[in-house]
C-alpha cells in the first residue's frame, strides 16, 4: 500500500501513514491528542481539524456546526488519507494536560485501624544480600542450588524458583561479586521466584509500580518497596482514546477491526510504558530495576491489557472472559520493566464492576468495620458498593460519560480551559465562573456541570424537570440550533471563539446521569431492606469526585440527602488499592476475598431500578421528601426563617 | 558492512553473507553441512573445500595434506569472505545422512518389572471434553470460572491455572462450541494449567515431543500421549556443529564471541524446530497441537538450550550454573509448538554427567533392582554409572571424540561411507571391510576403529602398546607424513580418491580413549570396594554402543572381561527416558530422585584414576590377569587346545 506524509500545524510535525488511515490515528501516531467521545463514529463532533492542503472526500464534516464547516473544518475521524496533507489541529479539539488525580488517601477509618500499615509491610518483591561459600573440586554444588540453599536457610524461603533471564546472569554475577550477591525475590502466590541477581551488596532498593488503568487516564506510582515510599508519580491519557472514548465504542472497535484487539492492547501498554519510562528516567533507574507491577482497572481495561476479547461484556447476558486474570511476566505482554517481573491485575466482580472498584474497597478498608458504608466511584462509569464487614453488594450505573463531558454540547474533561465552578446572579443572570488553569474557558467539566444545574435551578433558569424557561428577560436564554439554550460564556470571553452554552438536551443528559446514580443507590438499599439513613459513611472516589461539591450534588439529587460530615473524599482509591497490593502480600488475598464477596446486582432485571430512575429525573427528585434538607430550605425561602437567609 | 554471494558447487546453491563470515558458516547458512571436529580452529583439517573463484588470504590451508593444498583446497573455517566466491564442497568433507539412533529399548529387566508401563500411564498433558451450562442474566459466572469449576469437579483438578493465550481464545471457543469444549490441560508440578481450548469434542488427541539433544545429533519422537504411542520419529545433526564439534570448543566459542551464546541457542532451537516441523507436517498436525516437550541432553547442551553461559563448566572446579533448569513455556525459548506448552529438561548430576544420563538410568530402571549394574554411555563423551536400588555413583571420561572419528586421520562419524567392520588376513594382511550405506569407503567410524585395533593386534600389525611393526612384508605398512601407518583401503578402492590409513598417532588416540573408559570403570569399582565380577549387568547405551562388538571391545580392553551374556544394548536410552517422562508424571519425580542420588566422582582428584589410565594404555591392559578370557585364548594359541581353534 502507498504511504503519505501528514503535516500537522502549528507544530509542523510530520507523520508517515499508509493510505486509508484516518486523521485521528495520524495525529495519535504523531503523539498529538485529539478529543473524541464517539470513538471515531463521526457523531460527537469533537475532533474538528482544518485541512490546509490535500484532498478530502465529501461528507467528512458530519455533525460540525455550519460556521466551522464554512471555515474548512472537517472531522479528523472521518477523513481518510489518500495523499500528502497539511492539517491544523485547533486548540478546542485538543486534549490538553488532564488534571489527573495521581494519589489516593487514607480514610479516617483506615488511619485509625492499621490494616496494611507500614509497620506490617510484606511487599511482593524483596532484595536479599547473602554470602555464598565459593565452590571447590570437593564441593561442586551448582550455582543455582548454592544460591537457593542459602536463601532458603537464611531468609526462610520455600519452593524457590528462578527466572530464565536471571539464571542466565547467575554464573557471572556470583563470580563478579566473589560469591556475595543481592538476589531480587518476588512472590505473589505460594512459590517465590528469584528474578534478578546483582554482584555484591546492591545500592538499589527494590522498586514496584502501581498502575490505575482508567478508560480515560492512566496513572502510575513508582514505589520503593522496602519502606513503602511513593518516590514519584505520573499520569497521562490512555492512548486507547483514539479508538473510542468509552468502553463500549472500544469493544465495538475490536469487534469490527481484524487487528482491533492487538491495537487496543498495544495502546494501553504503550501508555503504561510511557509512564514507566518517564518514572525510570526521572529517578535514574533502569527498567530492570522495577521488579513488580500491580494494575487495577475496570473489567474491559483488564481484558484489553491481556488481549482477551471483551465482546461478550456488551452483549446480554454480559459475561466477562474472566474476573481474575492470570499473573503474567512483564515480558509476556511487553511491559518495559524487569522481563521476569510479575504483573498482577486486581480482580473484577462482573463486567461493569472491575478491579478498580475492588481496589477502592481494599483501600478504604470498610470491609473491616460493621458500619454500613456506601462507596461511590464516578469516573467514565458510575459504580456503587454498599456493605460492611459482613456483606457487600455492588452495581454499575452508566452515568459517567455525561459528567466527563460526553454528550454535552460544550462538555469537556477536567483539564485546562474547563469551567469548574459557576455562580448565576439571581437578578441579572450574569455568570461568574472559575476555569482550570486560569485560561479563557473552552468548555465545562463535571464539577462545573453540577454547579451549573444547581445554580440554574436556584436562579430559576430551569424548572424541576430541567427545562429552560424561555420567557426570561436576558439574552443568555435563546433558541439555538439544538433548541432552547442558556449561554454560560459569550464568544468574546471564551477561549474557543464560540459561545459556551448548555442546551435543553444537555440538561436532559445530565439528569439521566444523576438519576441513574441515585436510582442505583436506592435500588441497592431496597434490595437489602435498608433506608438511606442507615448509611453511616459515604466514600466518594475517582478524579471527578474530587472536584465535586457535596452540597450542590445533593441539591441536584445526585447524592442522597445525608449530613455533609458523613461524606468523605477518598481520591484515587484505585491507585491506592494497587499500591497496597504491591506492599502487602496479604492484601492480594484480601482483595480477592472482597471481589468474591461482592454480590453484583444487575440493574436491568428483577428490581425497582427503572421506576427509581424515572422518579429521579427531577431536580432533586419527584419525591421531595427524600431530600428533607432541600424541602426545608425551600419552605424557608417561601415562608421566611429567622435562622436562615436562603442562600 | 558489505555482503557477498557465495556459490556452492555442485549444488550451485547461493547464499548471501556479510563480509568476514567464514566459509563454514556460509555453508551452514546454505544448509549444507561440512564436517569439523576442532570447531573452526583450523586444526582438524576436516573442512576442506575447493575455491573455484574468489580471493582468499594466505595460510588458510592449515593442516591439509600437501596433495590437497596443491589441488587448491583450503580449510572452510579459515577462509573469510571478502568478495563474491564460488566454492566446491567435496564428498569427503561433507556430513552425509547420519545413522541416528532414533529409539531406545526396554531392557529385559524393565520388561519384567512394569514400572512406568502403559497401563500406569499419567501423561504430562491430557485433553478433557466437558459440557458447560450456558450463562444467563441470573447466572453471570465468567467464562473462566465456568470452565474451571466443571474441570475441577468432573476431572478432579485442583489449583487450575490458564495460559494467557488460551484465555484469549476462551470467550469465542465456548460460544462456537455452544458450551461444549475440549480443554488441553498440562501439569508438570503441583499446578495444572489449561493451555488450549477447542470448540466441541476435539478429534485431535494430545501430542508431546521427546527430544534427545546430543552434541552431534538431535532426535525427536512424536508421541500420542493418551495411549503412549510413538507416532513418528526424526533425527538430524545439531546445527551447533558449525561452532565446534565438541562441547569444549563450543563453550570457547561462546566465551570468545559477543553473541556466541545466542548463536548456540538459536542453532539448537533451530535444529529442534526443524524436527518438530517435519514431524508436524508429516502427520498433518499444527504446531499448536503439540502441547508438551521433554528434552534430555548433556549439561552443556541444556545450558545452551536455555541460553545460560557454560563458561565455568570448563574451568576448575567445573561448576554448572544449574543441574535442574526451570520448566519454561515453549514461547520463552521460541520452540515452535503450542506457545504455552511446558518444555521440561531432565536434570543433570554435574558438569559432565547430564540429563541424558539421568534419562538413561530412568529408562533402564536398574535403580529398582538390588543387582549391581554398570551403565555405559559412549557418545561424544563417555559417561559411566554404577549402582543399584540403594546407591549410585557416576563419572565422566573424556573418551568419546576418538570413537566418533575426532583426532583420527581418517576417522568419521557413523554415516554413509564409514567402514563399520574389518577383518585382516593373518598371512597376507589383506583387508576385508563393510561400509555403512554400501558405498565406497570414505573413512572409519567407531565400530570400525574397534575392529581395526582388535584385528591389527591379532594379525600382528601392532604390538601391545599399539605401535605398528615396521618390518612387515606388505606395502600396507609404510612411513607416511604422520609417521608409521597401516593402509586399510587404497585410494583406488576408496570413495575419497585417497588412501584410508590408521597411523601410530591414531592408535595412540584410540588407546587413550579406551583406557579412559576402562580406568573410569576400575576407579568407580575401587571407590565402592567392589570387584568387576560383582557386576551383574552391563547396559551399553548410545548410538556408538549400538554398533559396538562386545567380544572385540573386550579384546582391546575397552570393556571389562565379563561373560557376554551380562552385556545388554539399550539403544538410545536418553530419548527413551525423555519419552517415559512425557508419559508419566511420576517419572519426572523419579528422574530427579535419580539425579539427586547419584554421587559424582571427579576423576581428576583423590583417586587411582591416573594410575589406572596409564596401566590401561596397553592392549588389552598391562595386567593381563584382568582379562582372563584373553589370557586363556593366548595360552591356547601358544600351547594349542582341543577345545578352541583360536579365532
Amino acid at each position: 500500500m502507498e504511504s503519505y506524509t501528514v503535516t500537522i500545524l502549528p507544530e509542523n510535525r510530520k507523520v508517515r501513514v499508509v493510505e486509508g488511515t484516518n486523521l485521528m490515528l495520524a495525529a495519535f501516531k504523531a503523539e498529538l491528542n485529539i478529543d473524541s467521545s464517539c470513538g471515531g463514529q463521526g457523531t460527537c463532533g469533537k475532533c474538528a481539524v482544518k485541512v490546509i492542503s490535500g484532498s478530502v472526500e465529501d461528507d467528512v464534516d458530519g455533525s460540525l456546526p455550519q460556521e466551522l464547516k464554512d471555515e474548512g473544518y472537517v472531522l479528523a475521524c472521518l477523513v481518510k488519507v489518500t495523499g500528502n496533507m497539511i492539517i491544523e489541529i485547533p486548540q478546542f479539539s485538543r486534549l490538553t494536560k488532564h488534571k489527573v488525580l495521581l494519589t489516593g488517601k487514607h480514610t479516617k477509618y483506615s488511619k485509625e485501624n492499621d490494616y496494611f500499615t507500614w509497620n506490617k509491610m510484606d511487599p511482593l518483591t524483596k532484595k536479599a544480600f547473602i554470602k555464598l561459600k565459593a565452590p571447590e573440586l570437593y564441593d561442586g554444588l551448582n550455582d543455582l542450588d548454592r544460591l537457593k540453599s542459602v536463601l532458603m536457610k537464611e531468609k526462610n524461603y520455600k519452593n524457590l524458583k528462578i527466572s530464565l533471564e536471571c539464571l542466565g546472569k547467575l554464573p557471572n554475577v556470583v563470580r563478579n561479586g566473589t560469591w556475595e550477591v543481592t538476589a531480587t525475590i518476588t512472590q505473589t502466590g505460594k512459590t517465590a521466584e528469584i528474578i534478578d541477581v546483582e554482584p555484591g551488596r546492591s545500592k538499589i532498593p527494590a522498586y514496584g509500580i502501581a498502575v490505575d488503568i482508567g478508560t480515560t487516564t492512566v496513572v502510575a506510582l513508582l514505589i520503593e518497596l522496602e519502606h513503602g515510599k511513593v518516590i514519584d508519580k505520573e499520569g497521562t491519557y490512555n492512548k486507547q482514546s483514539a479508538y473510542g472514548s468509552d468502553i463500549i465504542s472500544r469493544i465495538v472497535y475490536t469487534d469490527e477491526n481484524e487487528n482491533g484487539l492487538s491495537l487496543l492492547q498495544n495502546a494501553v501498554i504503550g501508555t503504561i510504558n510511557e509512564l514507566v519510562d518517564k518514572l525510570a528516567i526521572r529517578n535514574n533507574l533502569k527498567s530492570i530495576d522495577i521488579s513488580t507491577m500491580v494494575c487495577a482497572g475496570n473489567t474491559v481495561m483488564t481484558h484489553f491489557l491481556m488481549k482477551v476479547p471483551a465482546t461478550y461484556l456488551r452483549l446480554e447476558p454480559y459475561i466477562p472472559a474472566a474476573t481474575k486474570f492470570p499473573t503474567v511476566k512483564a515480558k509476556e505482554i511487553n511491559i518495559n520493566i524487569n522481563p521476569a517481573a510479575n504483573v498482577v491485575t486486581l480482580p473484577s466482580v462482573a463486567s461493569y464492576v472491575g478491579g478498580d472498584i475492588s481496589a477502592g474497597v481494599l483501600a478504604t478498608m470498610f470491609t473491616h468495620s460493621d458500619k454500613l458504608t456506601l462507596f461511590i466511584d464516578i469516573g467514565t462509569n458510575g459504580e456503587l458498593v454498599l456493605g460492611n464487614s459482613n456483606w457487600l453488594v455492588t452495581c454499575s450505573c452508566s452515568a459517567g460519560p455525561a459528567f466527563e463531558g460526553s454528550g454535552i454540547t460544550c462538555g469537556m474533561r477536567a483539564m485546562d480551559g474547563a469551567i469548574k465552578w459557576i455562580e448565576i446572579d439571581r437578578d441579572s443572570f450574569e455568570v461568574k465562573f472559575e476555569v482550570i488553569g486560569n485560561v479563557n474557558p473552552m468548555g465545562i467539566c463535571g464539577s462545573g456541570l453540577i454547579y451549573s444545574l444547581s445554580e440554574m435551578m436556584r436562579a430559576g433558569v430551569i424548572d424541576r424537570a430541567g427545562k429552560i424557561f424561555d420567557n426570561k428577560t436576558t439574552n443568555r436564554v435563546r433558541i439555538g440550533s439544538e433548541g432552547t439554550e442558556f449561554v454560560l460564556v459569550f464568544a468574546d470571553e471564551s477561549g474557543t471563539g464560540y459561545d459556551i452554552v448548555l442546551t435543553d438536551g444537555d440538561i436532559k443528559n445530565l439528569l439521566r446521569a444523576k438519576a441513574s446514580i441515585f436510582a442505583g443507590i436506592r435500588t441497592m438499599l431496597q434490595q437489602m431492606n435498608l433506608d438511606v439513613n442507615d448509611v453511616s459513611r459515604v466514600y466518594i472516589a475517582g478524579g471527578f469526585g474530587n472536584y465535586m461539591n457535596i452540597v450542590d450534588s445533593i441539591s441536584i439529587g445526585l447524592l442522597p440527602d445525608l449530613p455533609v460530615e458523613k461524606f468523605e473524599y477518598v481520591g484515587n482509591s484505585c491507585i491506592q488499592g494497587a499500591m497496597i497490593g504491591l506492599l502487602h502480600k496479604e492484601a492480594l488475598k484480601e482483595v480477592q476475598k472482597i471481589a468474591d464477596k461482592m454480590t453484583y446486582i444487575e440493574l436491568s432485571i428483577g428490581n425497582t431500578f427503572m421506576e427509581e430512575f424515572i422518579s429521579a429525573l427531577f431536580i432533586p427528585h419527584t419525591d421531595i421528601e427524600l431530600f428533607p434538607s432541600i424541602a426545608r430550605k425551600e419552605k424557608e425561602l417561601v415562608y421566611g426563617s429567622t435562622n436562615s437567609s436562603g442562600r
